[in-house]
């Protein structure tokens, strides 16, 4: 008896789109697996995507520069609005820095929806560290457009 | 006669310490090195920077991730408002994607200062390609911290 | 047996305390009052208030102006922020207006808090209807200052 | 000679497009009326507006609240985006607080278009007040819709 018992047919449906949309795009997303990104899990709406931060992501005194959290809060935010099977695109993107990371630090973000209404979505991106600390918290506002993944 | 003689003893100096706080944060800073990145230009509270997108920065479709845009930006945004030889740190960023870039596409980012009151800066960097095509613009708001650069 | 019995003490206190800042913060907000909102509950870090929409918020389509459902979300942030009995002041908000709202319309704004570090704090607001649809969803800043409330 | 003899005839008949917008958009606007803003100047992608702070945009310190200050910005704003004969609507905007207002104050709210590009445009509203220190940063995302104002 697995952990999806209790979903009906159509929450099942709604999930297994999610992760073939999250295939057909992770295909593509070749800078996001140049980074070490991994995929941790994708639902409608919702991603978890994990990240180490390395010595090339570091200035000089071993602290991640911003431009990296940032690209983990953004690929996993395209994962979360893209999970419909409708192309989506990152609009506009704030990201509040809470907590510095350091270099071999293993980052875990999750996206879960806010909003979505006609083309526009909100989604909410909290990246913590190994030791559950909030190391930036990203909102992300996506369009639709036309296309799209399978 | 040069460019520089309408500048006053204090503006001249200004500058040159603007210049001097960058040369120190560009050697601890290899990420940005690392990238490509390059300063052409600090002022009291602006920057100029370029970068080229690269092959790895891009996804399958030739179109530069998210991530770096920010990075540039977020460079640039470092470099102005450490230009006082106060240390200052990112805070909270913004970024709205106008256009895509892609591959050898060559960006400048442009940092200028809209505020700066008590230990509260707000600086604003667009990022346009060679064709003058506006690819996306930054708000930061940083915050000083204890330390001098130089 | 109230609803309270499953509290600890110290969380009984806590809510305690938050109250008391409320109420000490709603003596002076007579903005709030004016535009009549209600205070309907408050937590550490978490606010509900309510606003009806009237005509002088609206232009002449029947359509509410967002300075109102900006002070709305801005109050109800407030009172979130400075339910620690520590003076916190907005520094920097963003507001998405998904859904217009009308005359007549009896708003509900509630606040959760997203995050608290040294001085800084973070807060979501979202502001629904009658009928639950979203309205706005507000994403406020604070910085605590020196001072308490009680 | 008037100032407007450096203008090509396509600029003037911009200019007088942009006021007959601001005229249409003024007359239902009745909320910015009510709130005593005055139009000042409207250009294509750009406006000024003024407003008194009054008793009732205070709290009891004698502090403007900040959805006053926000109202006053969204205004501004609707007129720079509406300044072209297209509807445009808000959909994200954000802003930073730098200096408290204060019962009587003069403030001057002056808009300038940062990008428009399809239907989405980017313009920044900063506030000053009669001593032309910087109140608040607004930065407004907006969208046009079908329909023209003249």
């Amino acid at each position: 008896m697995d952990s999806t018992t209790d979903m009906t047919e159509s929450d099942q449906q709604a999930n297994t789109l999610a992760q073939e949309c999250a295939r057909a795009l992770w295909e593509t997303d070749t800078t996001s697996q140049s980074l070490g990104m991994q995929l941790q899990n994708v639902t409608p709406g919702g991603c978890t995507m994990t990240m180490s931060v390395t010595d090339m992501m570091c200035n000089g005194h071993g602290t991640c520069h911003g431009g990296y959290l940032f690209a983990l809060a953004d690929s996993t935010f395209a994962f979360a609005c893209n999970s419909y099977n409708q192309r989506a695109v990152a609009q506009h993107c704030s990201v509040t820095f809470v907590h510095p990371a350091f270099i071999d630090d293993a980052l875990t973000a999750r996206a879960h929806e806010i909003s979505r209404a006609g083309r526009s979505g909100i989604y909410d991106i909290a990246i913590t560290n190994q030791n559950n600390i909030m190391i930036a918290q990203f909102r992300g506002h996506s369009r639709t457009i036309k296309g799209q993944l399978v």
